[in-house]
């Protein structure tokens, strides 16, 4: 019996035999070569295969999973076919005369380098994506097969040193009870994928390949990010009524998914849900949200090679809103720069880009990436509820500023006749300090506030979250925070305006009751924590809460916080 | 006549005619050479010509304008004795067999090119001294002469691209009466000698060396930062009546050198002086200084090649104690990491540094670096008014645990009979966010604070300073600022604690009147700005000023805050 600990990426318990997934060995020499164009044709078939099979596979992931998954094989299929990526290989064997994997290897590792390295989860996503489909395309050159896990045909756990997006789509439910890796996070791919299909995860561990061999018995405990490898039948048994105590509690959760959102003492507050794509809309609405609290939409800018055109944009954001009914659909505008980069906008490199020209400090100096973006969202005002928000705005200047072009644009569209909700509403993302501190001023002018608090906790405690050295500091429970956010609601609150927040706080259980004190009228979240936040709150007396609020703002450190909470809440 | 604006450097006016100070064409070939050997003996020989010109200018400033001065040229000896930047010049001859130009040119170039892209102040200067240096050395491979202002016999305004500390220094003040250049800035050497010297000075004009001549006559007014060039009879009298004034201005300020600063209505507040050095403990004596506001001490550690020994601290802080009698000298703990980067110190390279490992949570992990700090002030304690502050101080925990480590040094160096003051004040510096916000949980554990504007600007902004695409978001006005400061002030006052302001903040005349409206206690600026400050709080009421406190605190921008001001306090 070994017990490991690693990232509780997708919830629940599994109990089966180790499969082991691993990669093939991809070895190769580098080799001069005198005939390139044998490499280059050796190259063009190795790509042929590889896009037969993504195809096969992005069939198979559309049928067993959704629409929304297969979108990953789209994306490979997408790296296959980009001159960005494949011109440079031909131009490398070519130039240097060699063979194709080593101007496949070289070409490939660049540019995942490029991309891995950079502070930002798409980016790092695009170079998993280029090395699994370099990875594809490097077995077929060199005549290796890749495993194929869709033969499983007995209950098992699968057991990898990472499970790549073809992986997981591979993967039989009805034979794969759970999953286990060495490394990931609980934002990689495969983990995203897990909780769509609803497979206990266990990611992270670091260890846990070297630690179990071919049929080993195991335990994935999904809930708690636990393994227990060659388990005792005491353990078994443990595991066995945890296993139902989780079904059973999500049965629980399900017969939430239509109901409001109350507390204990009958306070309303609204669950919504965070988005990228039109497609996550219907995790989220199939997990009860009421809303979208947060639609990103520089998905639809960083995907491509140029700008999205207003259509293009305006069919995305329609679609969204009608998908959602006359649900409220927050819709957050371009939030570029700094670390996230968009080849085709020629941003500037900065010395610190996360406080450097990002989202509406870019838009507001270019009105040519702008004023589409605005047009696109009025024009798709017309099919459903609407709201706008400001990202990163910092002084009451910036939010006139957009909002006055905003209002410029809709009269431009009106005057020609185009049909425009007259009751958007206009808010801003209350995520540098100096807005919640003077969020008194903003709320007699916004119309309501959504606080991002992954970027005000970093910057209210001058900690890039992302730079490990430090992320100790990015404390959420910090007494600092939570009186800024407390500011924030009070003030809006004083001039009947709203507050959501649609940070990573927003969703967390410990975080909940806090926020519920502090009076928040909106908590967005990623769609599968809605259901178990529901739940928690309406165990939850506000009233209760409201009276330990001072409390709270008043505590010395973000660990008397937490002490606090654990004795005033759990009790 | 053509008038030009540029960076008011230096106070005062100038009335002469222009003396074009021109560099030299320092033009060569890359030459393969067949025997290095050789060209290593011409660098030896250019090295050694170079280092007895500087020690003759070092000796001339010594003895003209002061040892704190001199030390840039000891600091461009230390250069020419460099083996980091000599010996890869020589390896170059030697490895790839080109002449010393070509070596030399190629290594600088490197060095420079990788230290001003520094973010820091104090890098960029290192840079400049590199570049000084190296043109230098250059003239004499190269047989040309350098310029040599030392030469100038007759009244003249010194027009520039920019000046080199070496120029400066050679500057007979008893003949040129100003200068003005292309480039530089606020901070460069040569406006701090400018300073120094009392020579008015406009810089960064961007295009004077191209709008003038030889012998044109020129006023030079460093007080608004003005350029006249052949100015017609009138405007001539208007600036020599300018002239006047400011004499007239400057002699006013010297009375009050000892005095205290009161303002109108007979509140004292303290006006102390920030100083890097011990040398500069001398400026703020004769400013009028009435104790040091920041000693920032990581000077110490950069411009060494090793850790300074504590004995090596110890003598430092001593005696800027003694020298300081027994007025209030408050010492910051070591300030670096992120932008500030000490080569032996192995820092880790950052995404975004100004979010990162630095100062106090650098120190904390590196206690065999932090401990001997501790020990040397605490040692110096015994010679004078000795007060500590921790730098970027986020958490009450990292102010626990400072201040234990502290603790712990004095018991020990008491443990073995060394005299340790018994009134150290021990304090923080407020300069991120959560600590503004929470400052009145602090002031129940500290004994002061010292708001550092800069940073706590950039961060409750979201903007970094040295950006320029994001410097317009530098708003020392912006009314979350000012509120952040008071409720600082608010929260030490409840605790019986004082506030001081070491940041640009505090020294800005603009600033003045709104600090004090907001019951600063203590003002620590650059020496030259001590006496102009004294004088204009001279003339504030501070108890009106403070009933406009709620008006300032309200404002919705920091334009709308500066039209208050201008309205209320300047009327």
């Amino acid at each position: 019996m070994k017990k490991m600990n690693g990232i509780a990426a997708s919830s629940g318990i599994a109990i089966a035999k180790v499969y082991e997934l691993k990669e093939p060995e991809l070895n190769f020499n580098k080799i001069s070569v005198d005939n390139p164009e044998q490499e280059i044709e050796r190259l063009e078939s190795a790509l042929a295969i590889s896009r037969q099979e993504l195809e096969k596979i992005k069939a198979h992931t559309l049928k067993e999973i959704g629409e929304e998954h297969a979108e990953i094989f789209s994306a490979h299929l997408l790296v296959l076919d980009d001159p960005e990526l494949i011109s440079p290989i031909k131009d490398k064997i070519n130039n240097d005369k060699v063979n194709a994997e080593a101007a496949l290897d070289e070409v490939a590792t660049m540019f995942i380098g490029m991309f891995k390295d950079m502070d930002n989860e798409y980016m790092r996503e695009r170079a998993a994506d280029i090395n699994d489909v370099t990875k594809r395309v490097m077995s077929h050159l060199l005549g290796v097969s890749f495993p194929d896990p869709a033969l499983i045909d007995e209950q098992v756990v699968v057991v990898a040193k990472d499970l790549t997006p073809s992986d997981t789509a591979q993967l039989n439910r009805e034979f794969v009870k759970g999953f286990a890796t060495d490394i990931g996070g609980r934002t990689s791919h495969s983990a995203i994928m897990a909780r769509s299909l609803e497979i206990p995860a266990v990611v992270g561990t670091k260890e846990i390949t070297g630690a179990v061999k071919k049929d080993d018995p195991i335990i994935v405990d999904g809930i708690d990010g636990e393994i227990i490898i060659n388990p005792t039948d005491e353990e078994i048994k443990v595991y066995e009524e945890k296993q139902a105590a989780f079904a059973r509690q999500q049965e629980e959760w399900a017969k939430l998914k239509d109901e409001p959102t109350f507390s204990a003492d009958g306070e309303q507050v609204d669950l919504a849900g965070n988005i990228g794509t039109p497609n996550d809309v219907e995790s989220v609405i199939s997990n009860g949200g009421e809303g979208v609290g947060l639609y990103r939409t520089e998905f639809l800018y960083m995907g491509n090679s140029e700008l999205p055109s207003e259509d293009v944009q305006f069919e995305a954001y329609k679609s969204v809103l009608e998908k959602m009914d006359d649900k409220p659909v927050v819709v957050r505008t371009l939030d570029v720069g700094g670390d996230k980069e968009i080849s085709y906008l020629d941003l500037p490199k900065e010395m610190n880009p996360f406080l450097g020209y990002r989202a509406i400090r870019f838009c507001l100096e270019n009105e040519h990436v702008f004023r589409p973006q605005l047009r696109a969202l009025l024009r798709a005002s017309a099919y459903g509820n609407l709201k706008i928000m400001f990202p990163m705005i910092a002084t009451l200047e910036e939010f006139r500023r957009a909002k006055s072009l905003l209002f410029e644009e809709k009269e431009n569209l009106q005057n020609d006749g185009v049909e425009v909700s007259d009751s958007i509403e206009v808010g801003i993302m209350v995520e540098i300090p100096s807005t919640a501190v003077i969020a008194k001023q903003f709320a007699k002018e916004v119309d309501f506030f959504s606080i991002g608090t992954n970027d005000l906790i970093q910057y209210t405690m001058a900690a890039d979250r992302m730079n490990e050295r430090v992320s100790y500091l990015y404390q959420p429970y910090h007494p600092a925070i939570l009186n800024l956010v407390n500011n924030v609601i009070e003030a809006a609150h004083s001039e009947g305006k709203w507050v959501g927040m649609c940070g990573e706080m927003a969703g967390d259980s410990t975080a909940i009751p806090l926020l519920l004190a502090l009076g928040l009228d909106e908590f967005s979240m990623s769609a599968t924590s809605i259901l178990p936040a529901r739940t928690q709150i309406l165990n939850l007396d506000k009233k209760e809460l409201s009276n330990l609020k001072e409390q709270f703002l008043s505590a010395s450190t973000a660990d008397e916080v937490l002490a606090l909470a654990e004795k005033t809440i759990n009790k």
